[in-house]
């Protein structure tokens, strides 16, 4: 019997670090392609290429056993140029990361990671965002454990069709959790939380005297209940949230229905 | 009393009729800013801009008492953008179209229209998107009539924080729905439906004889229930969808903690 196929993509681009390291995690699973953007596609949020054509290159990531692909195209392109033209069998998992920096709360909206997995969820394949909550993060050692535990999950349970995993992992020291004792980090099943920036625009002047503003801000600093990513994240648990895409507020569907509009004759 | 300004992005780019035919609208309802792409950015999603400067610049749009400028960037970012540095008060309401094409079903997910009026929406300001099931569009009079009837009730009940409005226009000939009479339009309170694409990418040679891919495909004709936005646009009626952006599948929630993960010791 065959191994599982794993696609493997990402939104920070086919030199990241946190991209080899899930390569490494899942080589211990099955055979492992990756396909992901040429160049650095943070909050590409769900973008897909329809006006231009994609590019794709083999690329040597120095890790044997994994063929690996560039596109010029988003995380979500990436996954679906693979899926339909590139891979020569279906893959039975997707898996997106290893993020640098987490993906909670709003960041969900924005995150190239997310696109990636969810658009392997759009097209019926199980499929898992993971990202670690430090944007340096040199031992991914804890992180790649997770994702192994994770995915071997997937393998063995399945996912409903239209739901992906949204997996956040704390940025714990390594001694904390050392890789070969996966089960030093606790899990926490979570809700997507409502953590927003406080973004801003400076607005600067170039070398030419024309003005161009750039986006900056921070995180906004507040309480959450304790059952959502970030606040898990941040009593130093791995969070684990099941997203879907059906985006209906179900719960303001019967005060809608009182407006005029649906009143007619 | 000032009129409310009313803040109008799009996806098609600042030059798209579809975007004078939503400002016409809604200059009978306040005062009327634009900020769009300056290029097309259909398929976004909800992409911003981190890693690159963005432009702004002044454009007459030839609509007395409409002020308009293009953006660089994405639809999301044009909002961000116009909200946090460019107006000089906080708009009452974000419109983003009106879109040439439905954005209903799978559509929603990557579409840069729905991402312009969620991003007023993660702003705390109340936003709805309109789009016309008609690629060409040359009488946008029905749809006018409906953004100002729709942006009408918004002003009167004002939406709950989180939650934006997808109203998709069906390709009714005006003199089914003449702009006098905009009660001849009929309209459905909807859910975010399930259509997806049949994608495929053709493969081909540039003229140097390296591949590229571009995405094709049709929408996959498959039968859905009755209260879809898609259903809805097909029966010939305005679908309006409440949406939101709390993505967790909590009906996946209690199976999921079966998951050994979470039997930890």
């Amino acid at each position: 019997m065959s191994k599982p196929l794993i696609l493997i993509s990402n939104d920070d681009g086919i030199q990241a670090a946190g991209l080899k390291a899930l390569c490494e995690a899942m080589l211990s699973l099955g055979e492992v392609v990756v396909m992901a953007p040429d160049v650095e596609r943070s909050a590409a949020g769900h973008a897909i290429t329809l006006s231009d054509p994609l590019r794709v290159n083999e690329v040597d990531l120095g890790l044997a056993g994994v063929v690996a692909y560039s596109c010029s195209g988003t995380p979500a392109d990436c996954v679906k140029l693979a899926v339909l033209a590139v891979l020569s069998r279906p893959p039975s998992l997707v898996v997106s990361g290893i993020n640098h920096g987490s993906n909670t709360g709003i960041n969900v909206i924005y995150s190239g990671t997310i696109s990636a997995a969810a658009e392997g969820t759009i097209m019926g394949i199980p499929s898992a965002a993971f990202s670690v909550d430090n944007r340096e993060c040199i031992d991914f050692g804890p992180a790649k454990a997770v994702a192994c535990q994770v995915a071997g999950q997937i393998f063995k349970r399945g996912l409903p069709q239209g739901t992906l995993l949204n997996v956040n992992i704390p940025n714990l020291p390594a001694e904390q959790s050392p890789p070969g004792n996966p089960g030093g980090q606790k899990y926490a099943l979570t809700v997507h939380g409502k953590a927003v920036w406080q973004d801003r625009f400076e607005r600067r002047m170039d070398l030419r005297d024309r003005v161009y503003y750039w986006l900056a801000g921070h995180k906004q600093e507040r309480k959450e209940p304790s059952d959502t990513d970030d606040e898990t994240l941040k009593a130093g648990m791995v969070s684990i949230t099941p997203l879907h895409y059906d985006l209906t507020d179900h719960s303001y569907l019967d005060d809608l229905a009182r407006w005029e509009l649906f009143q007619s004759e």
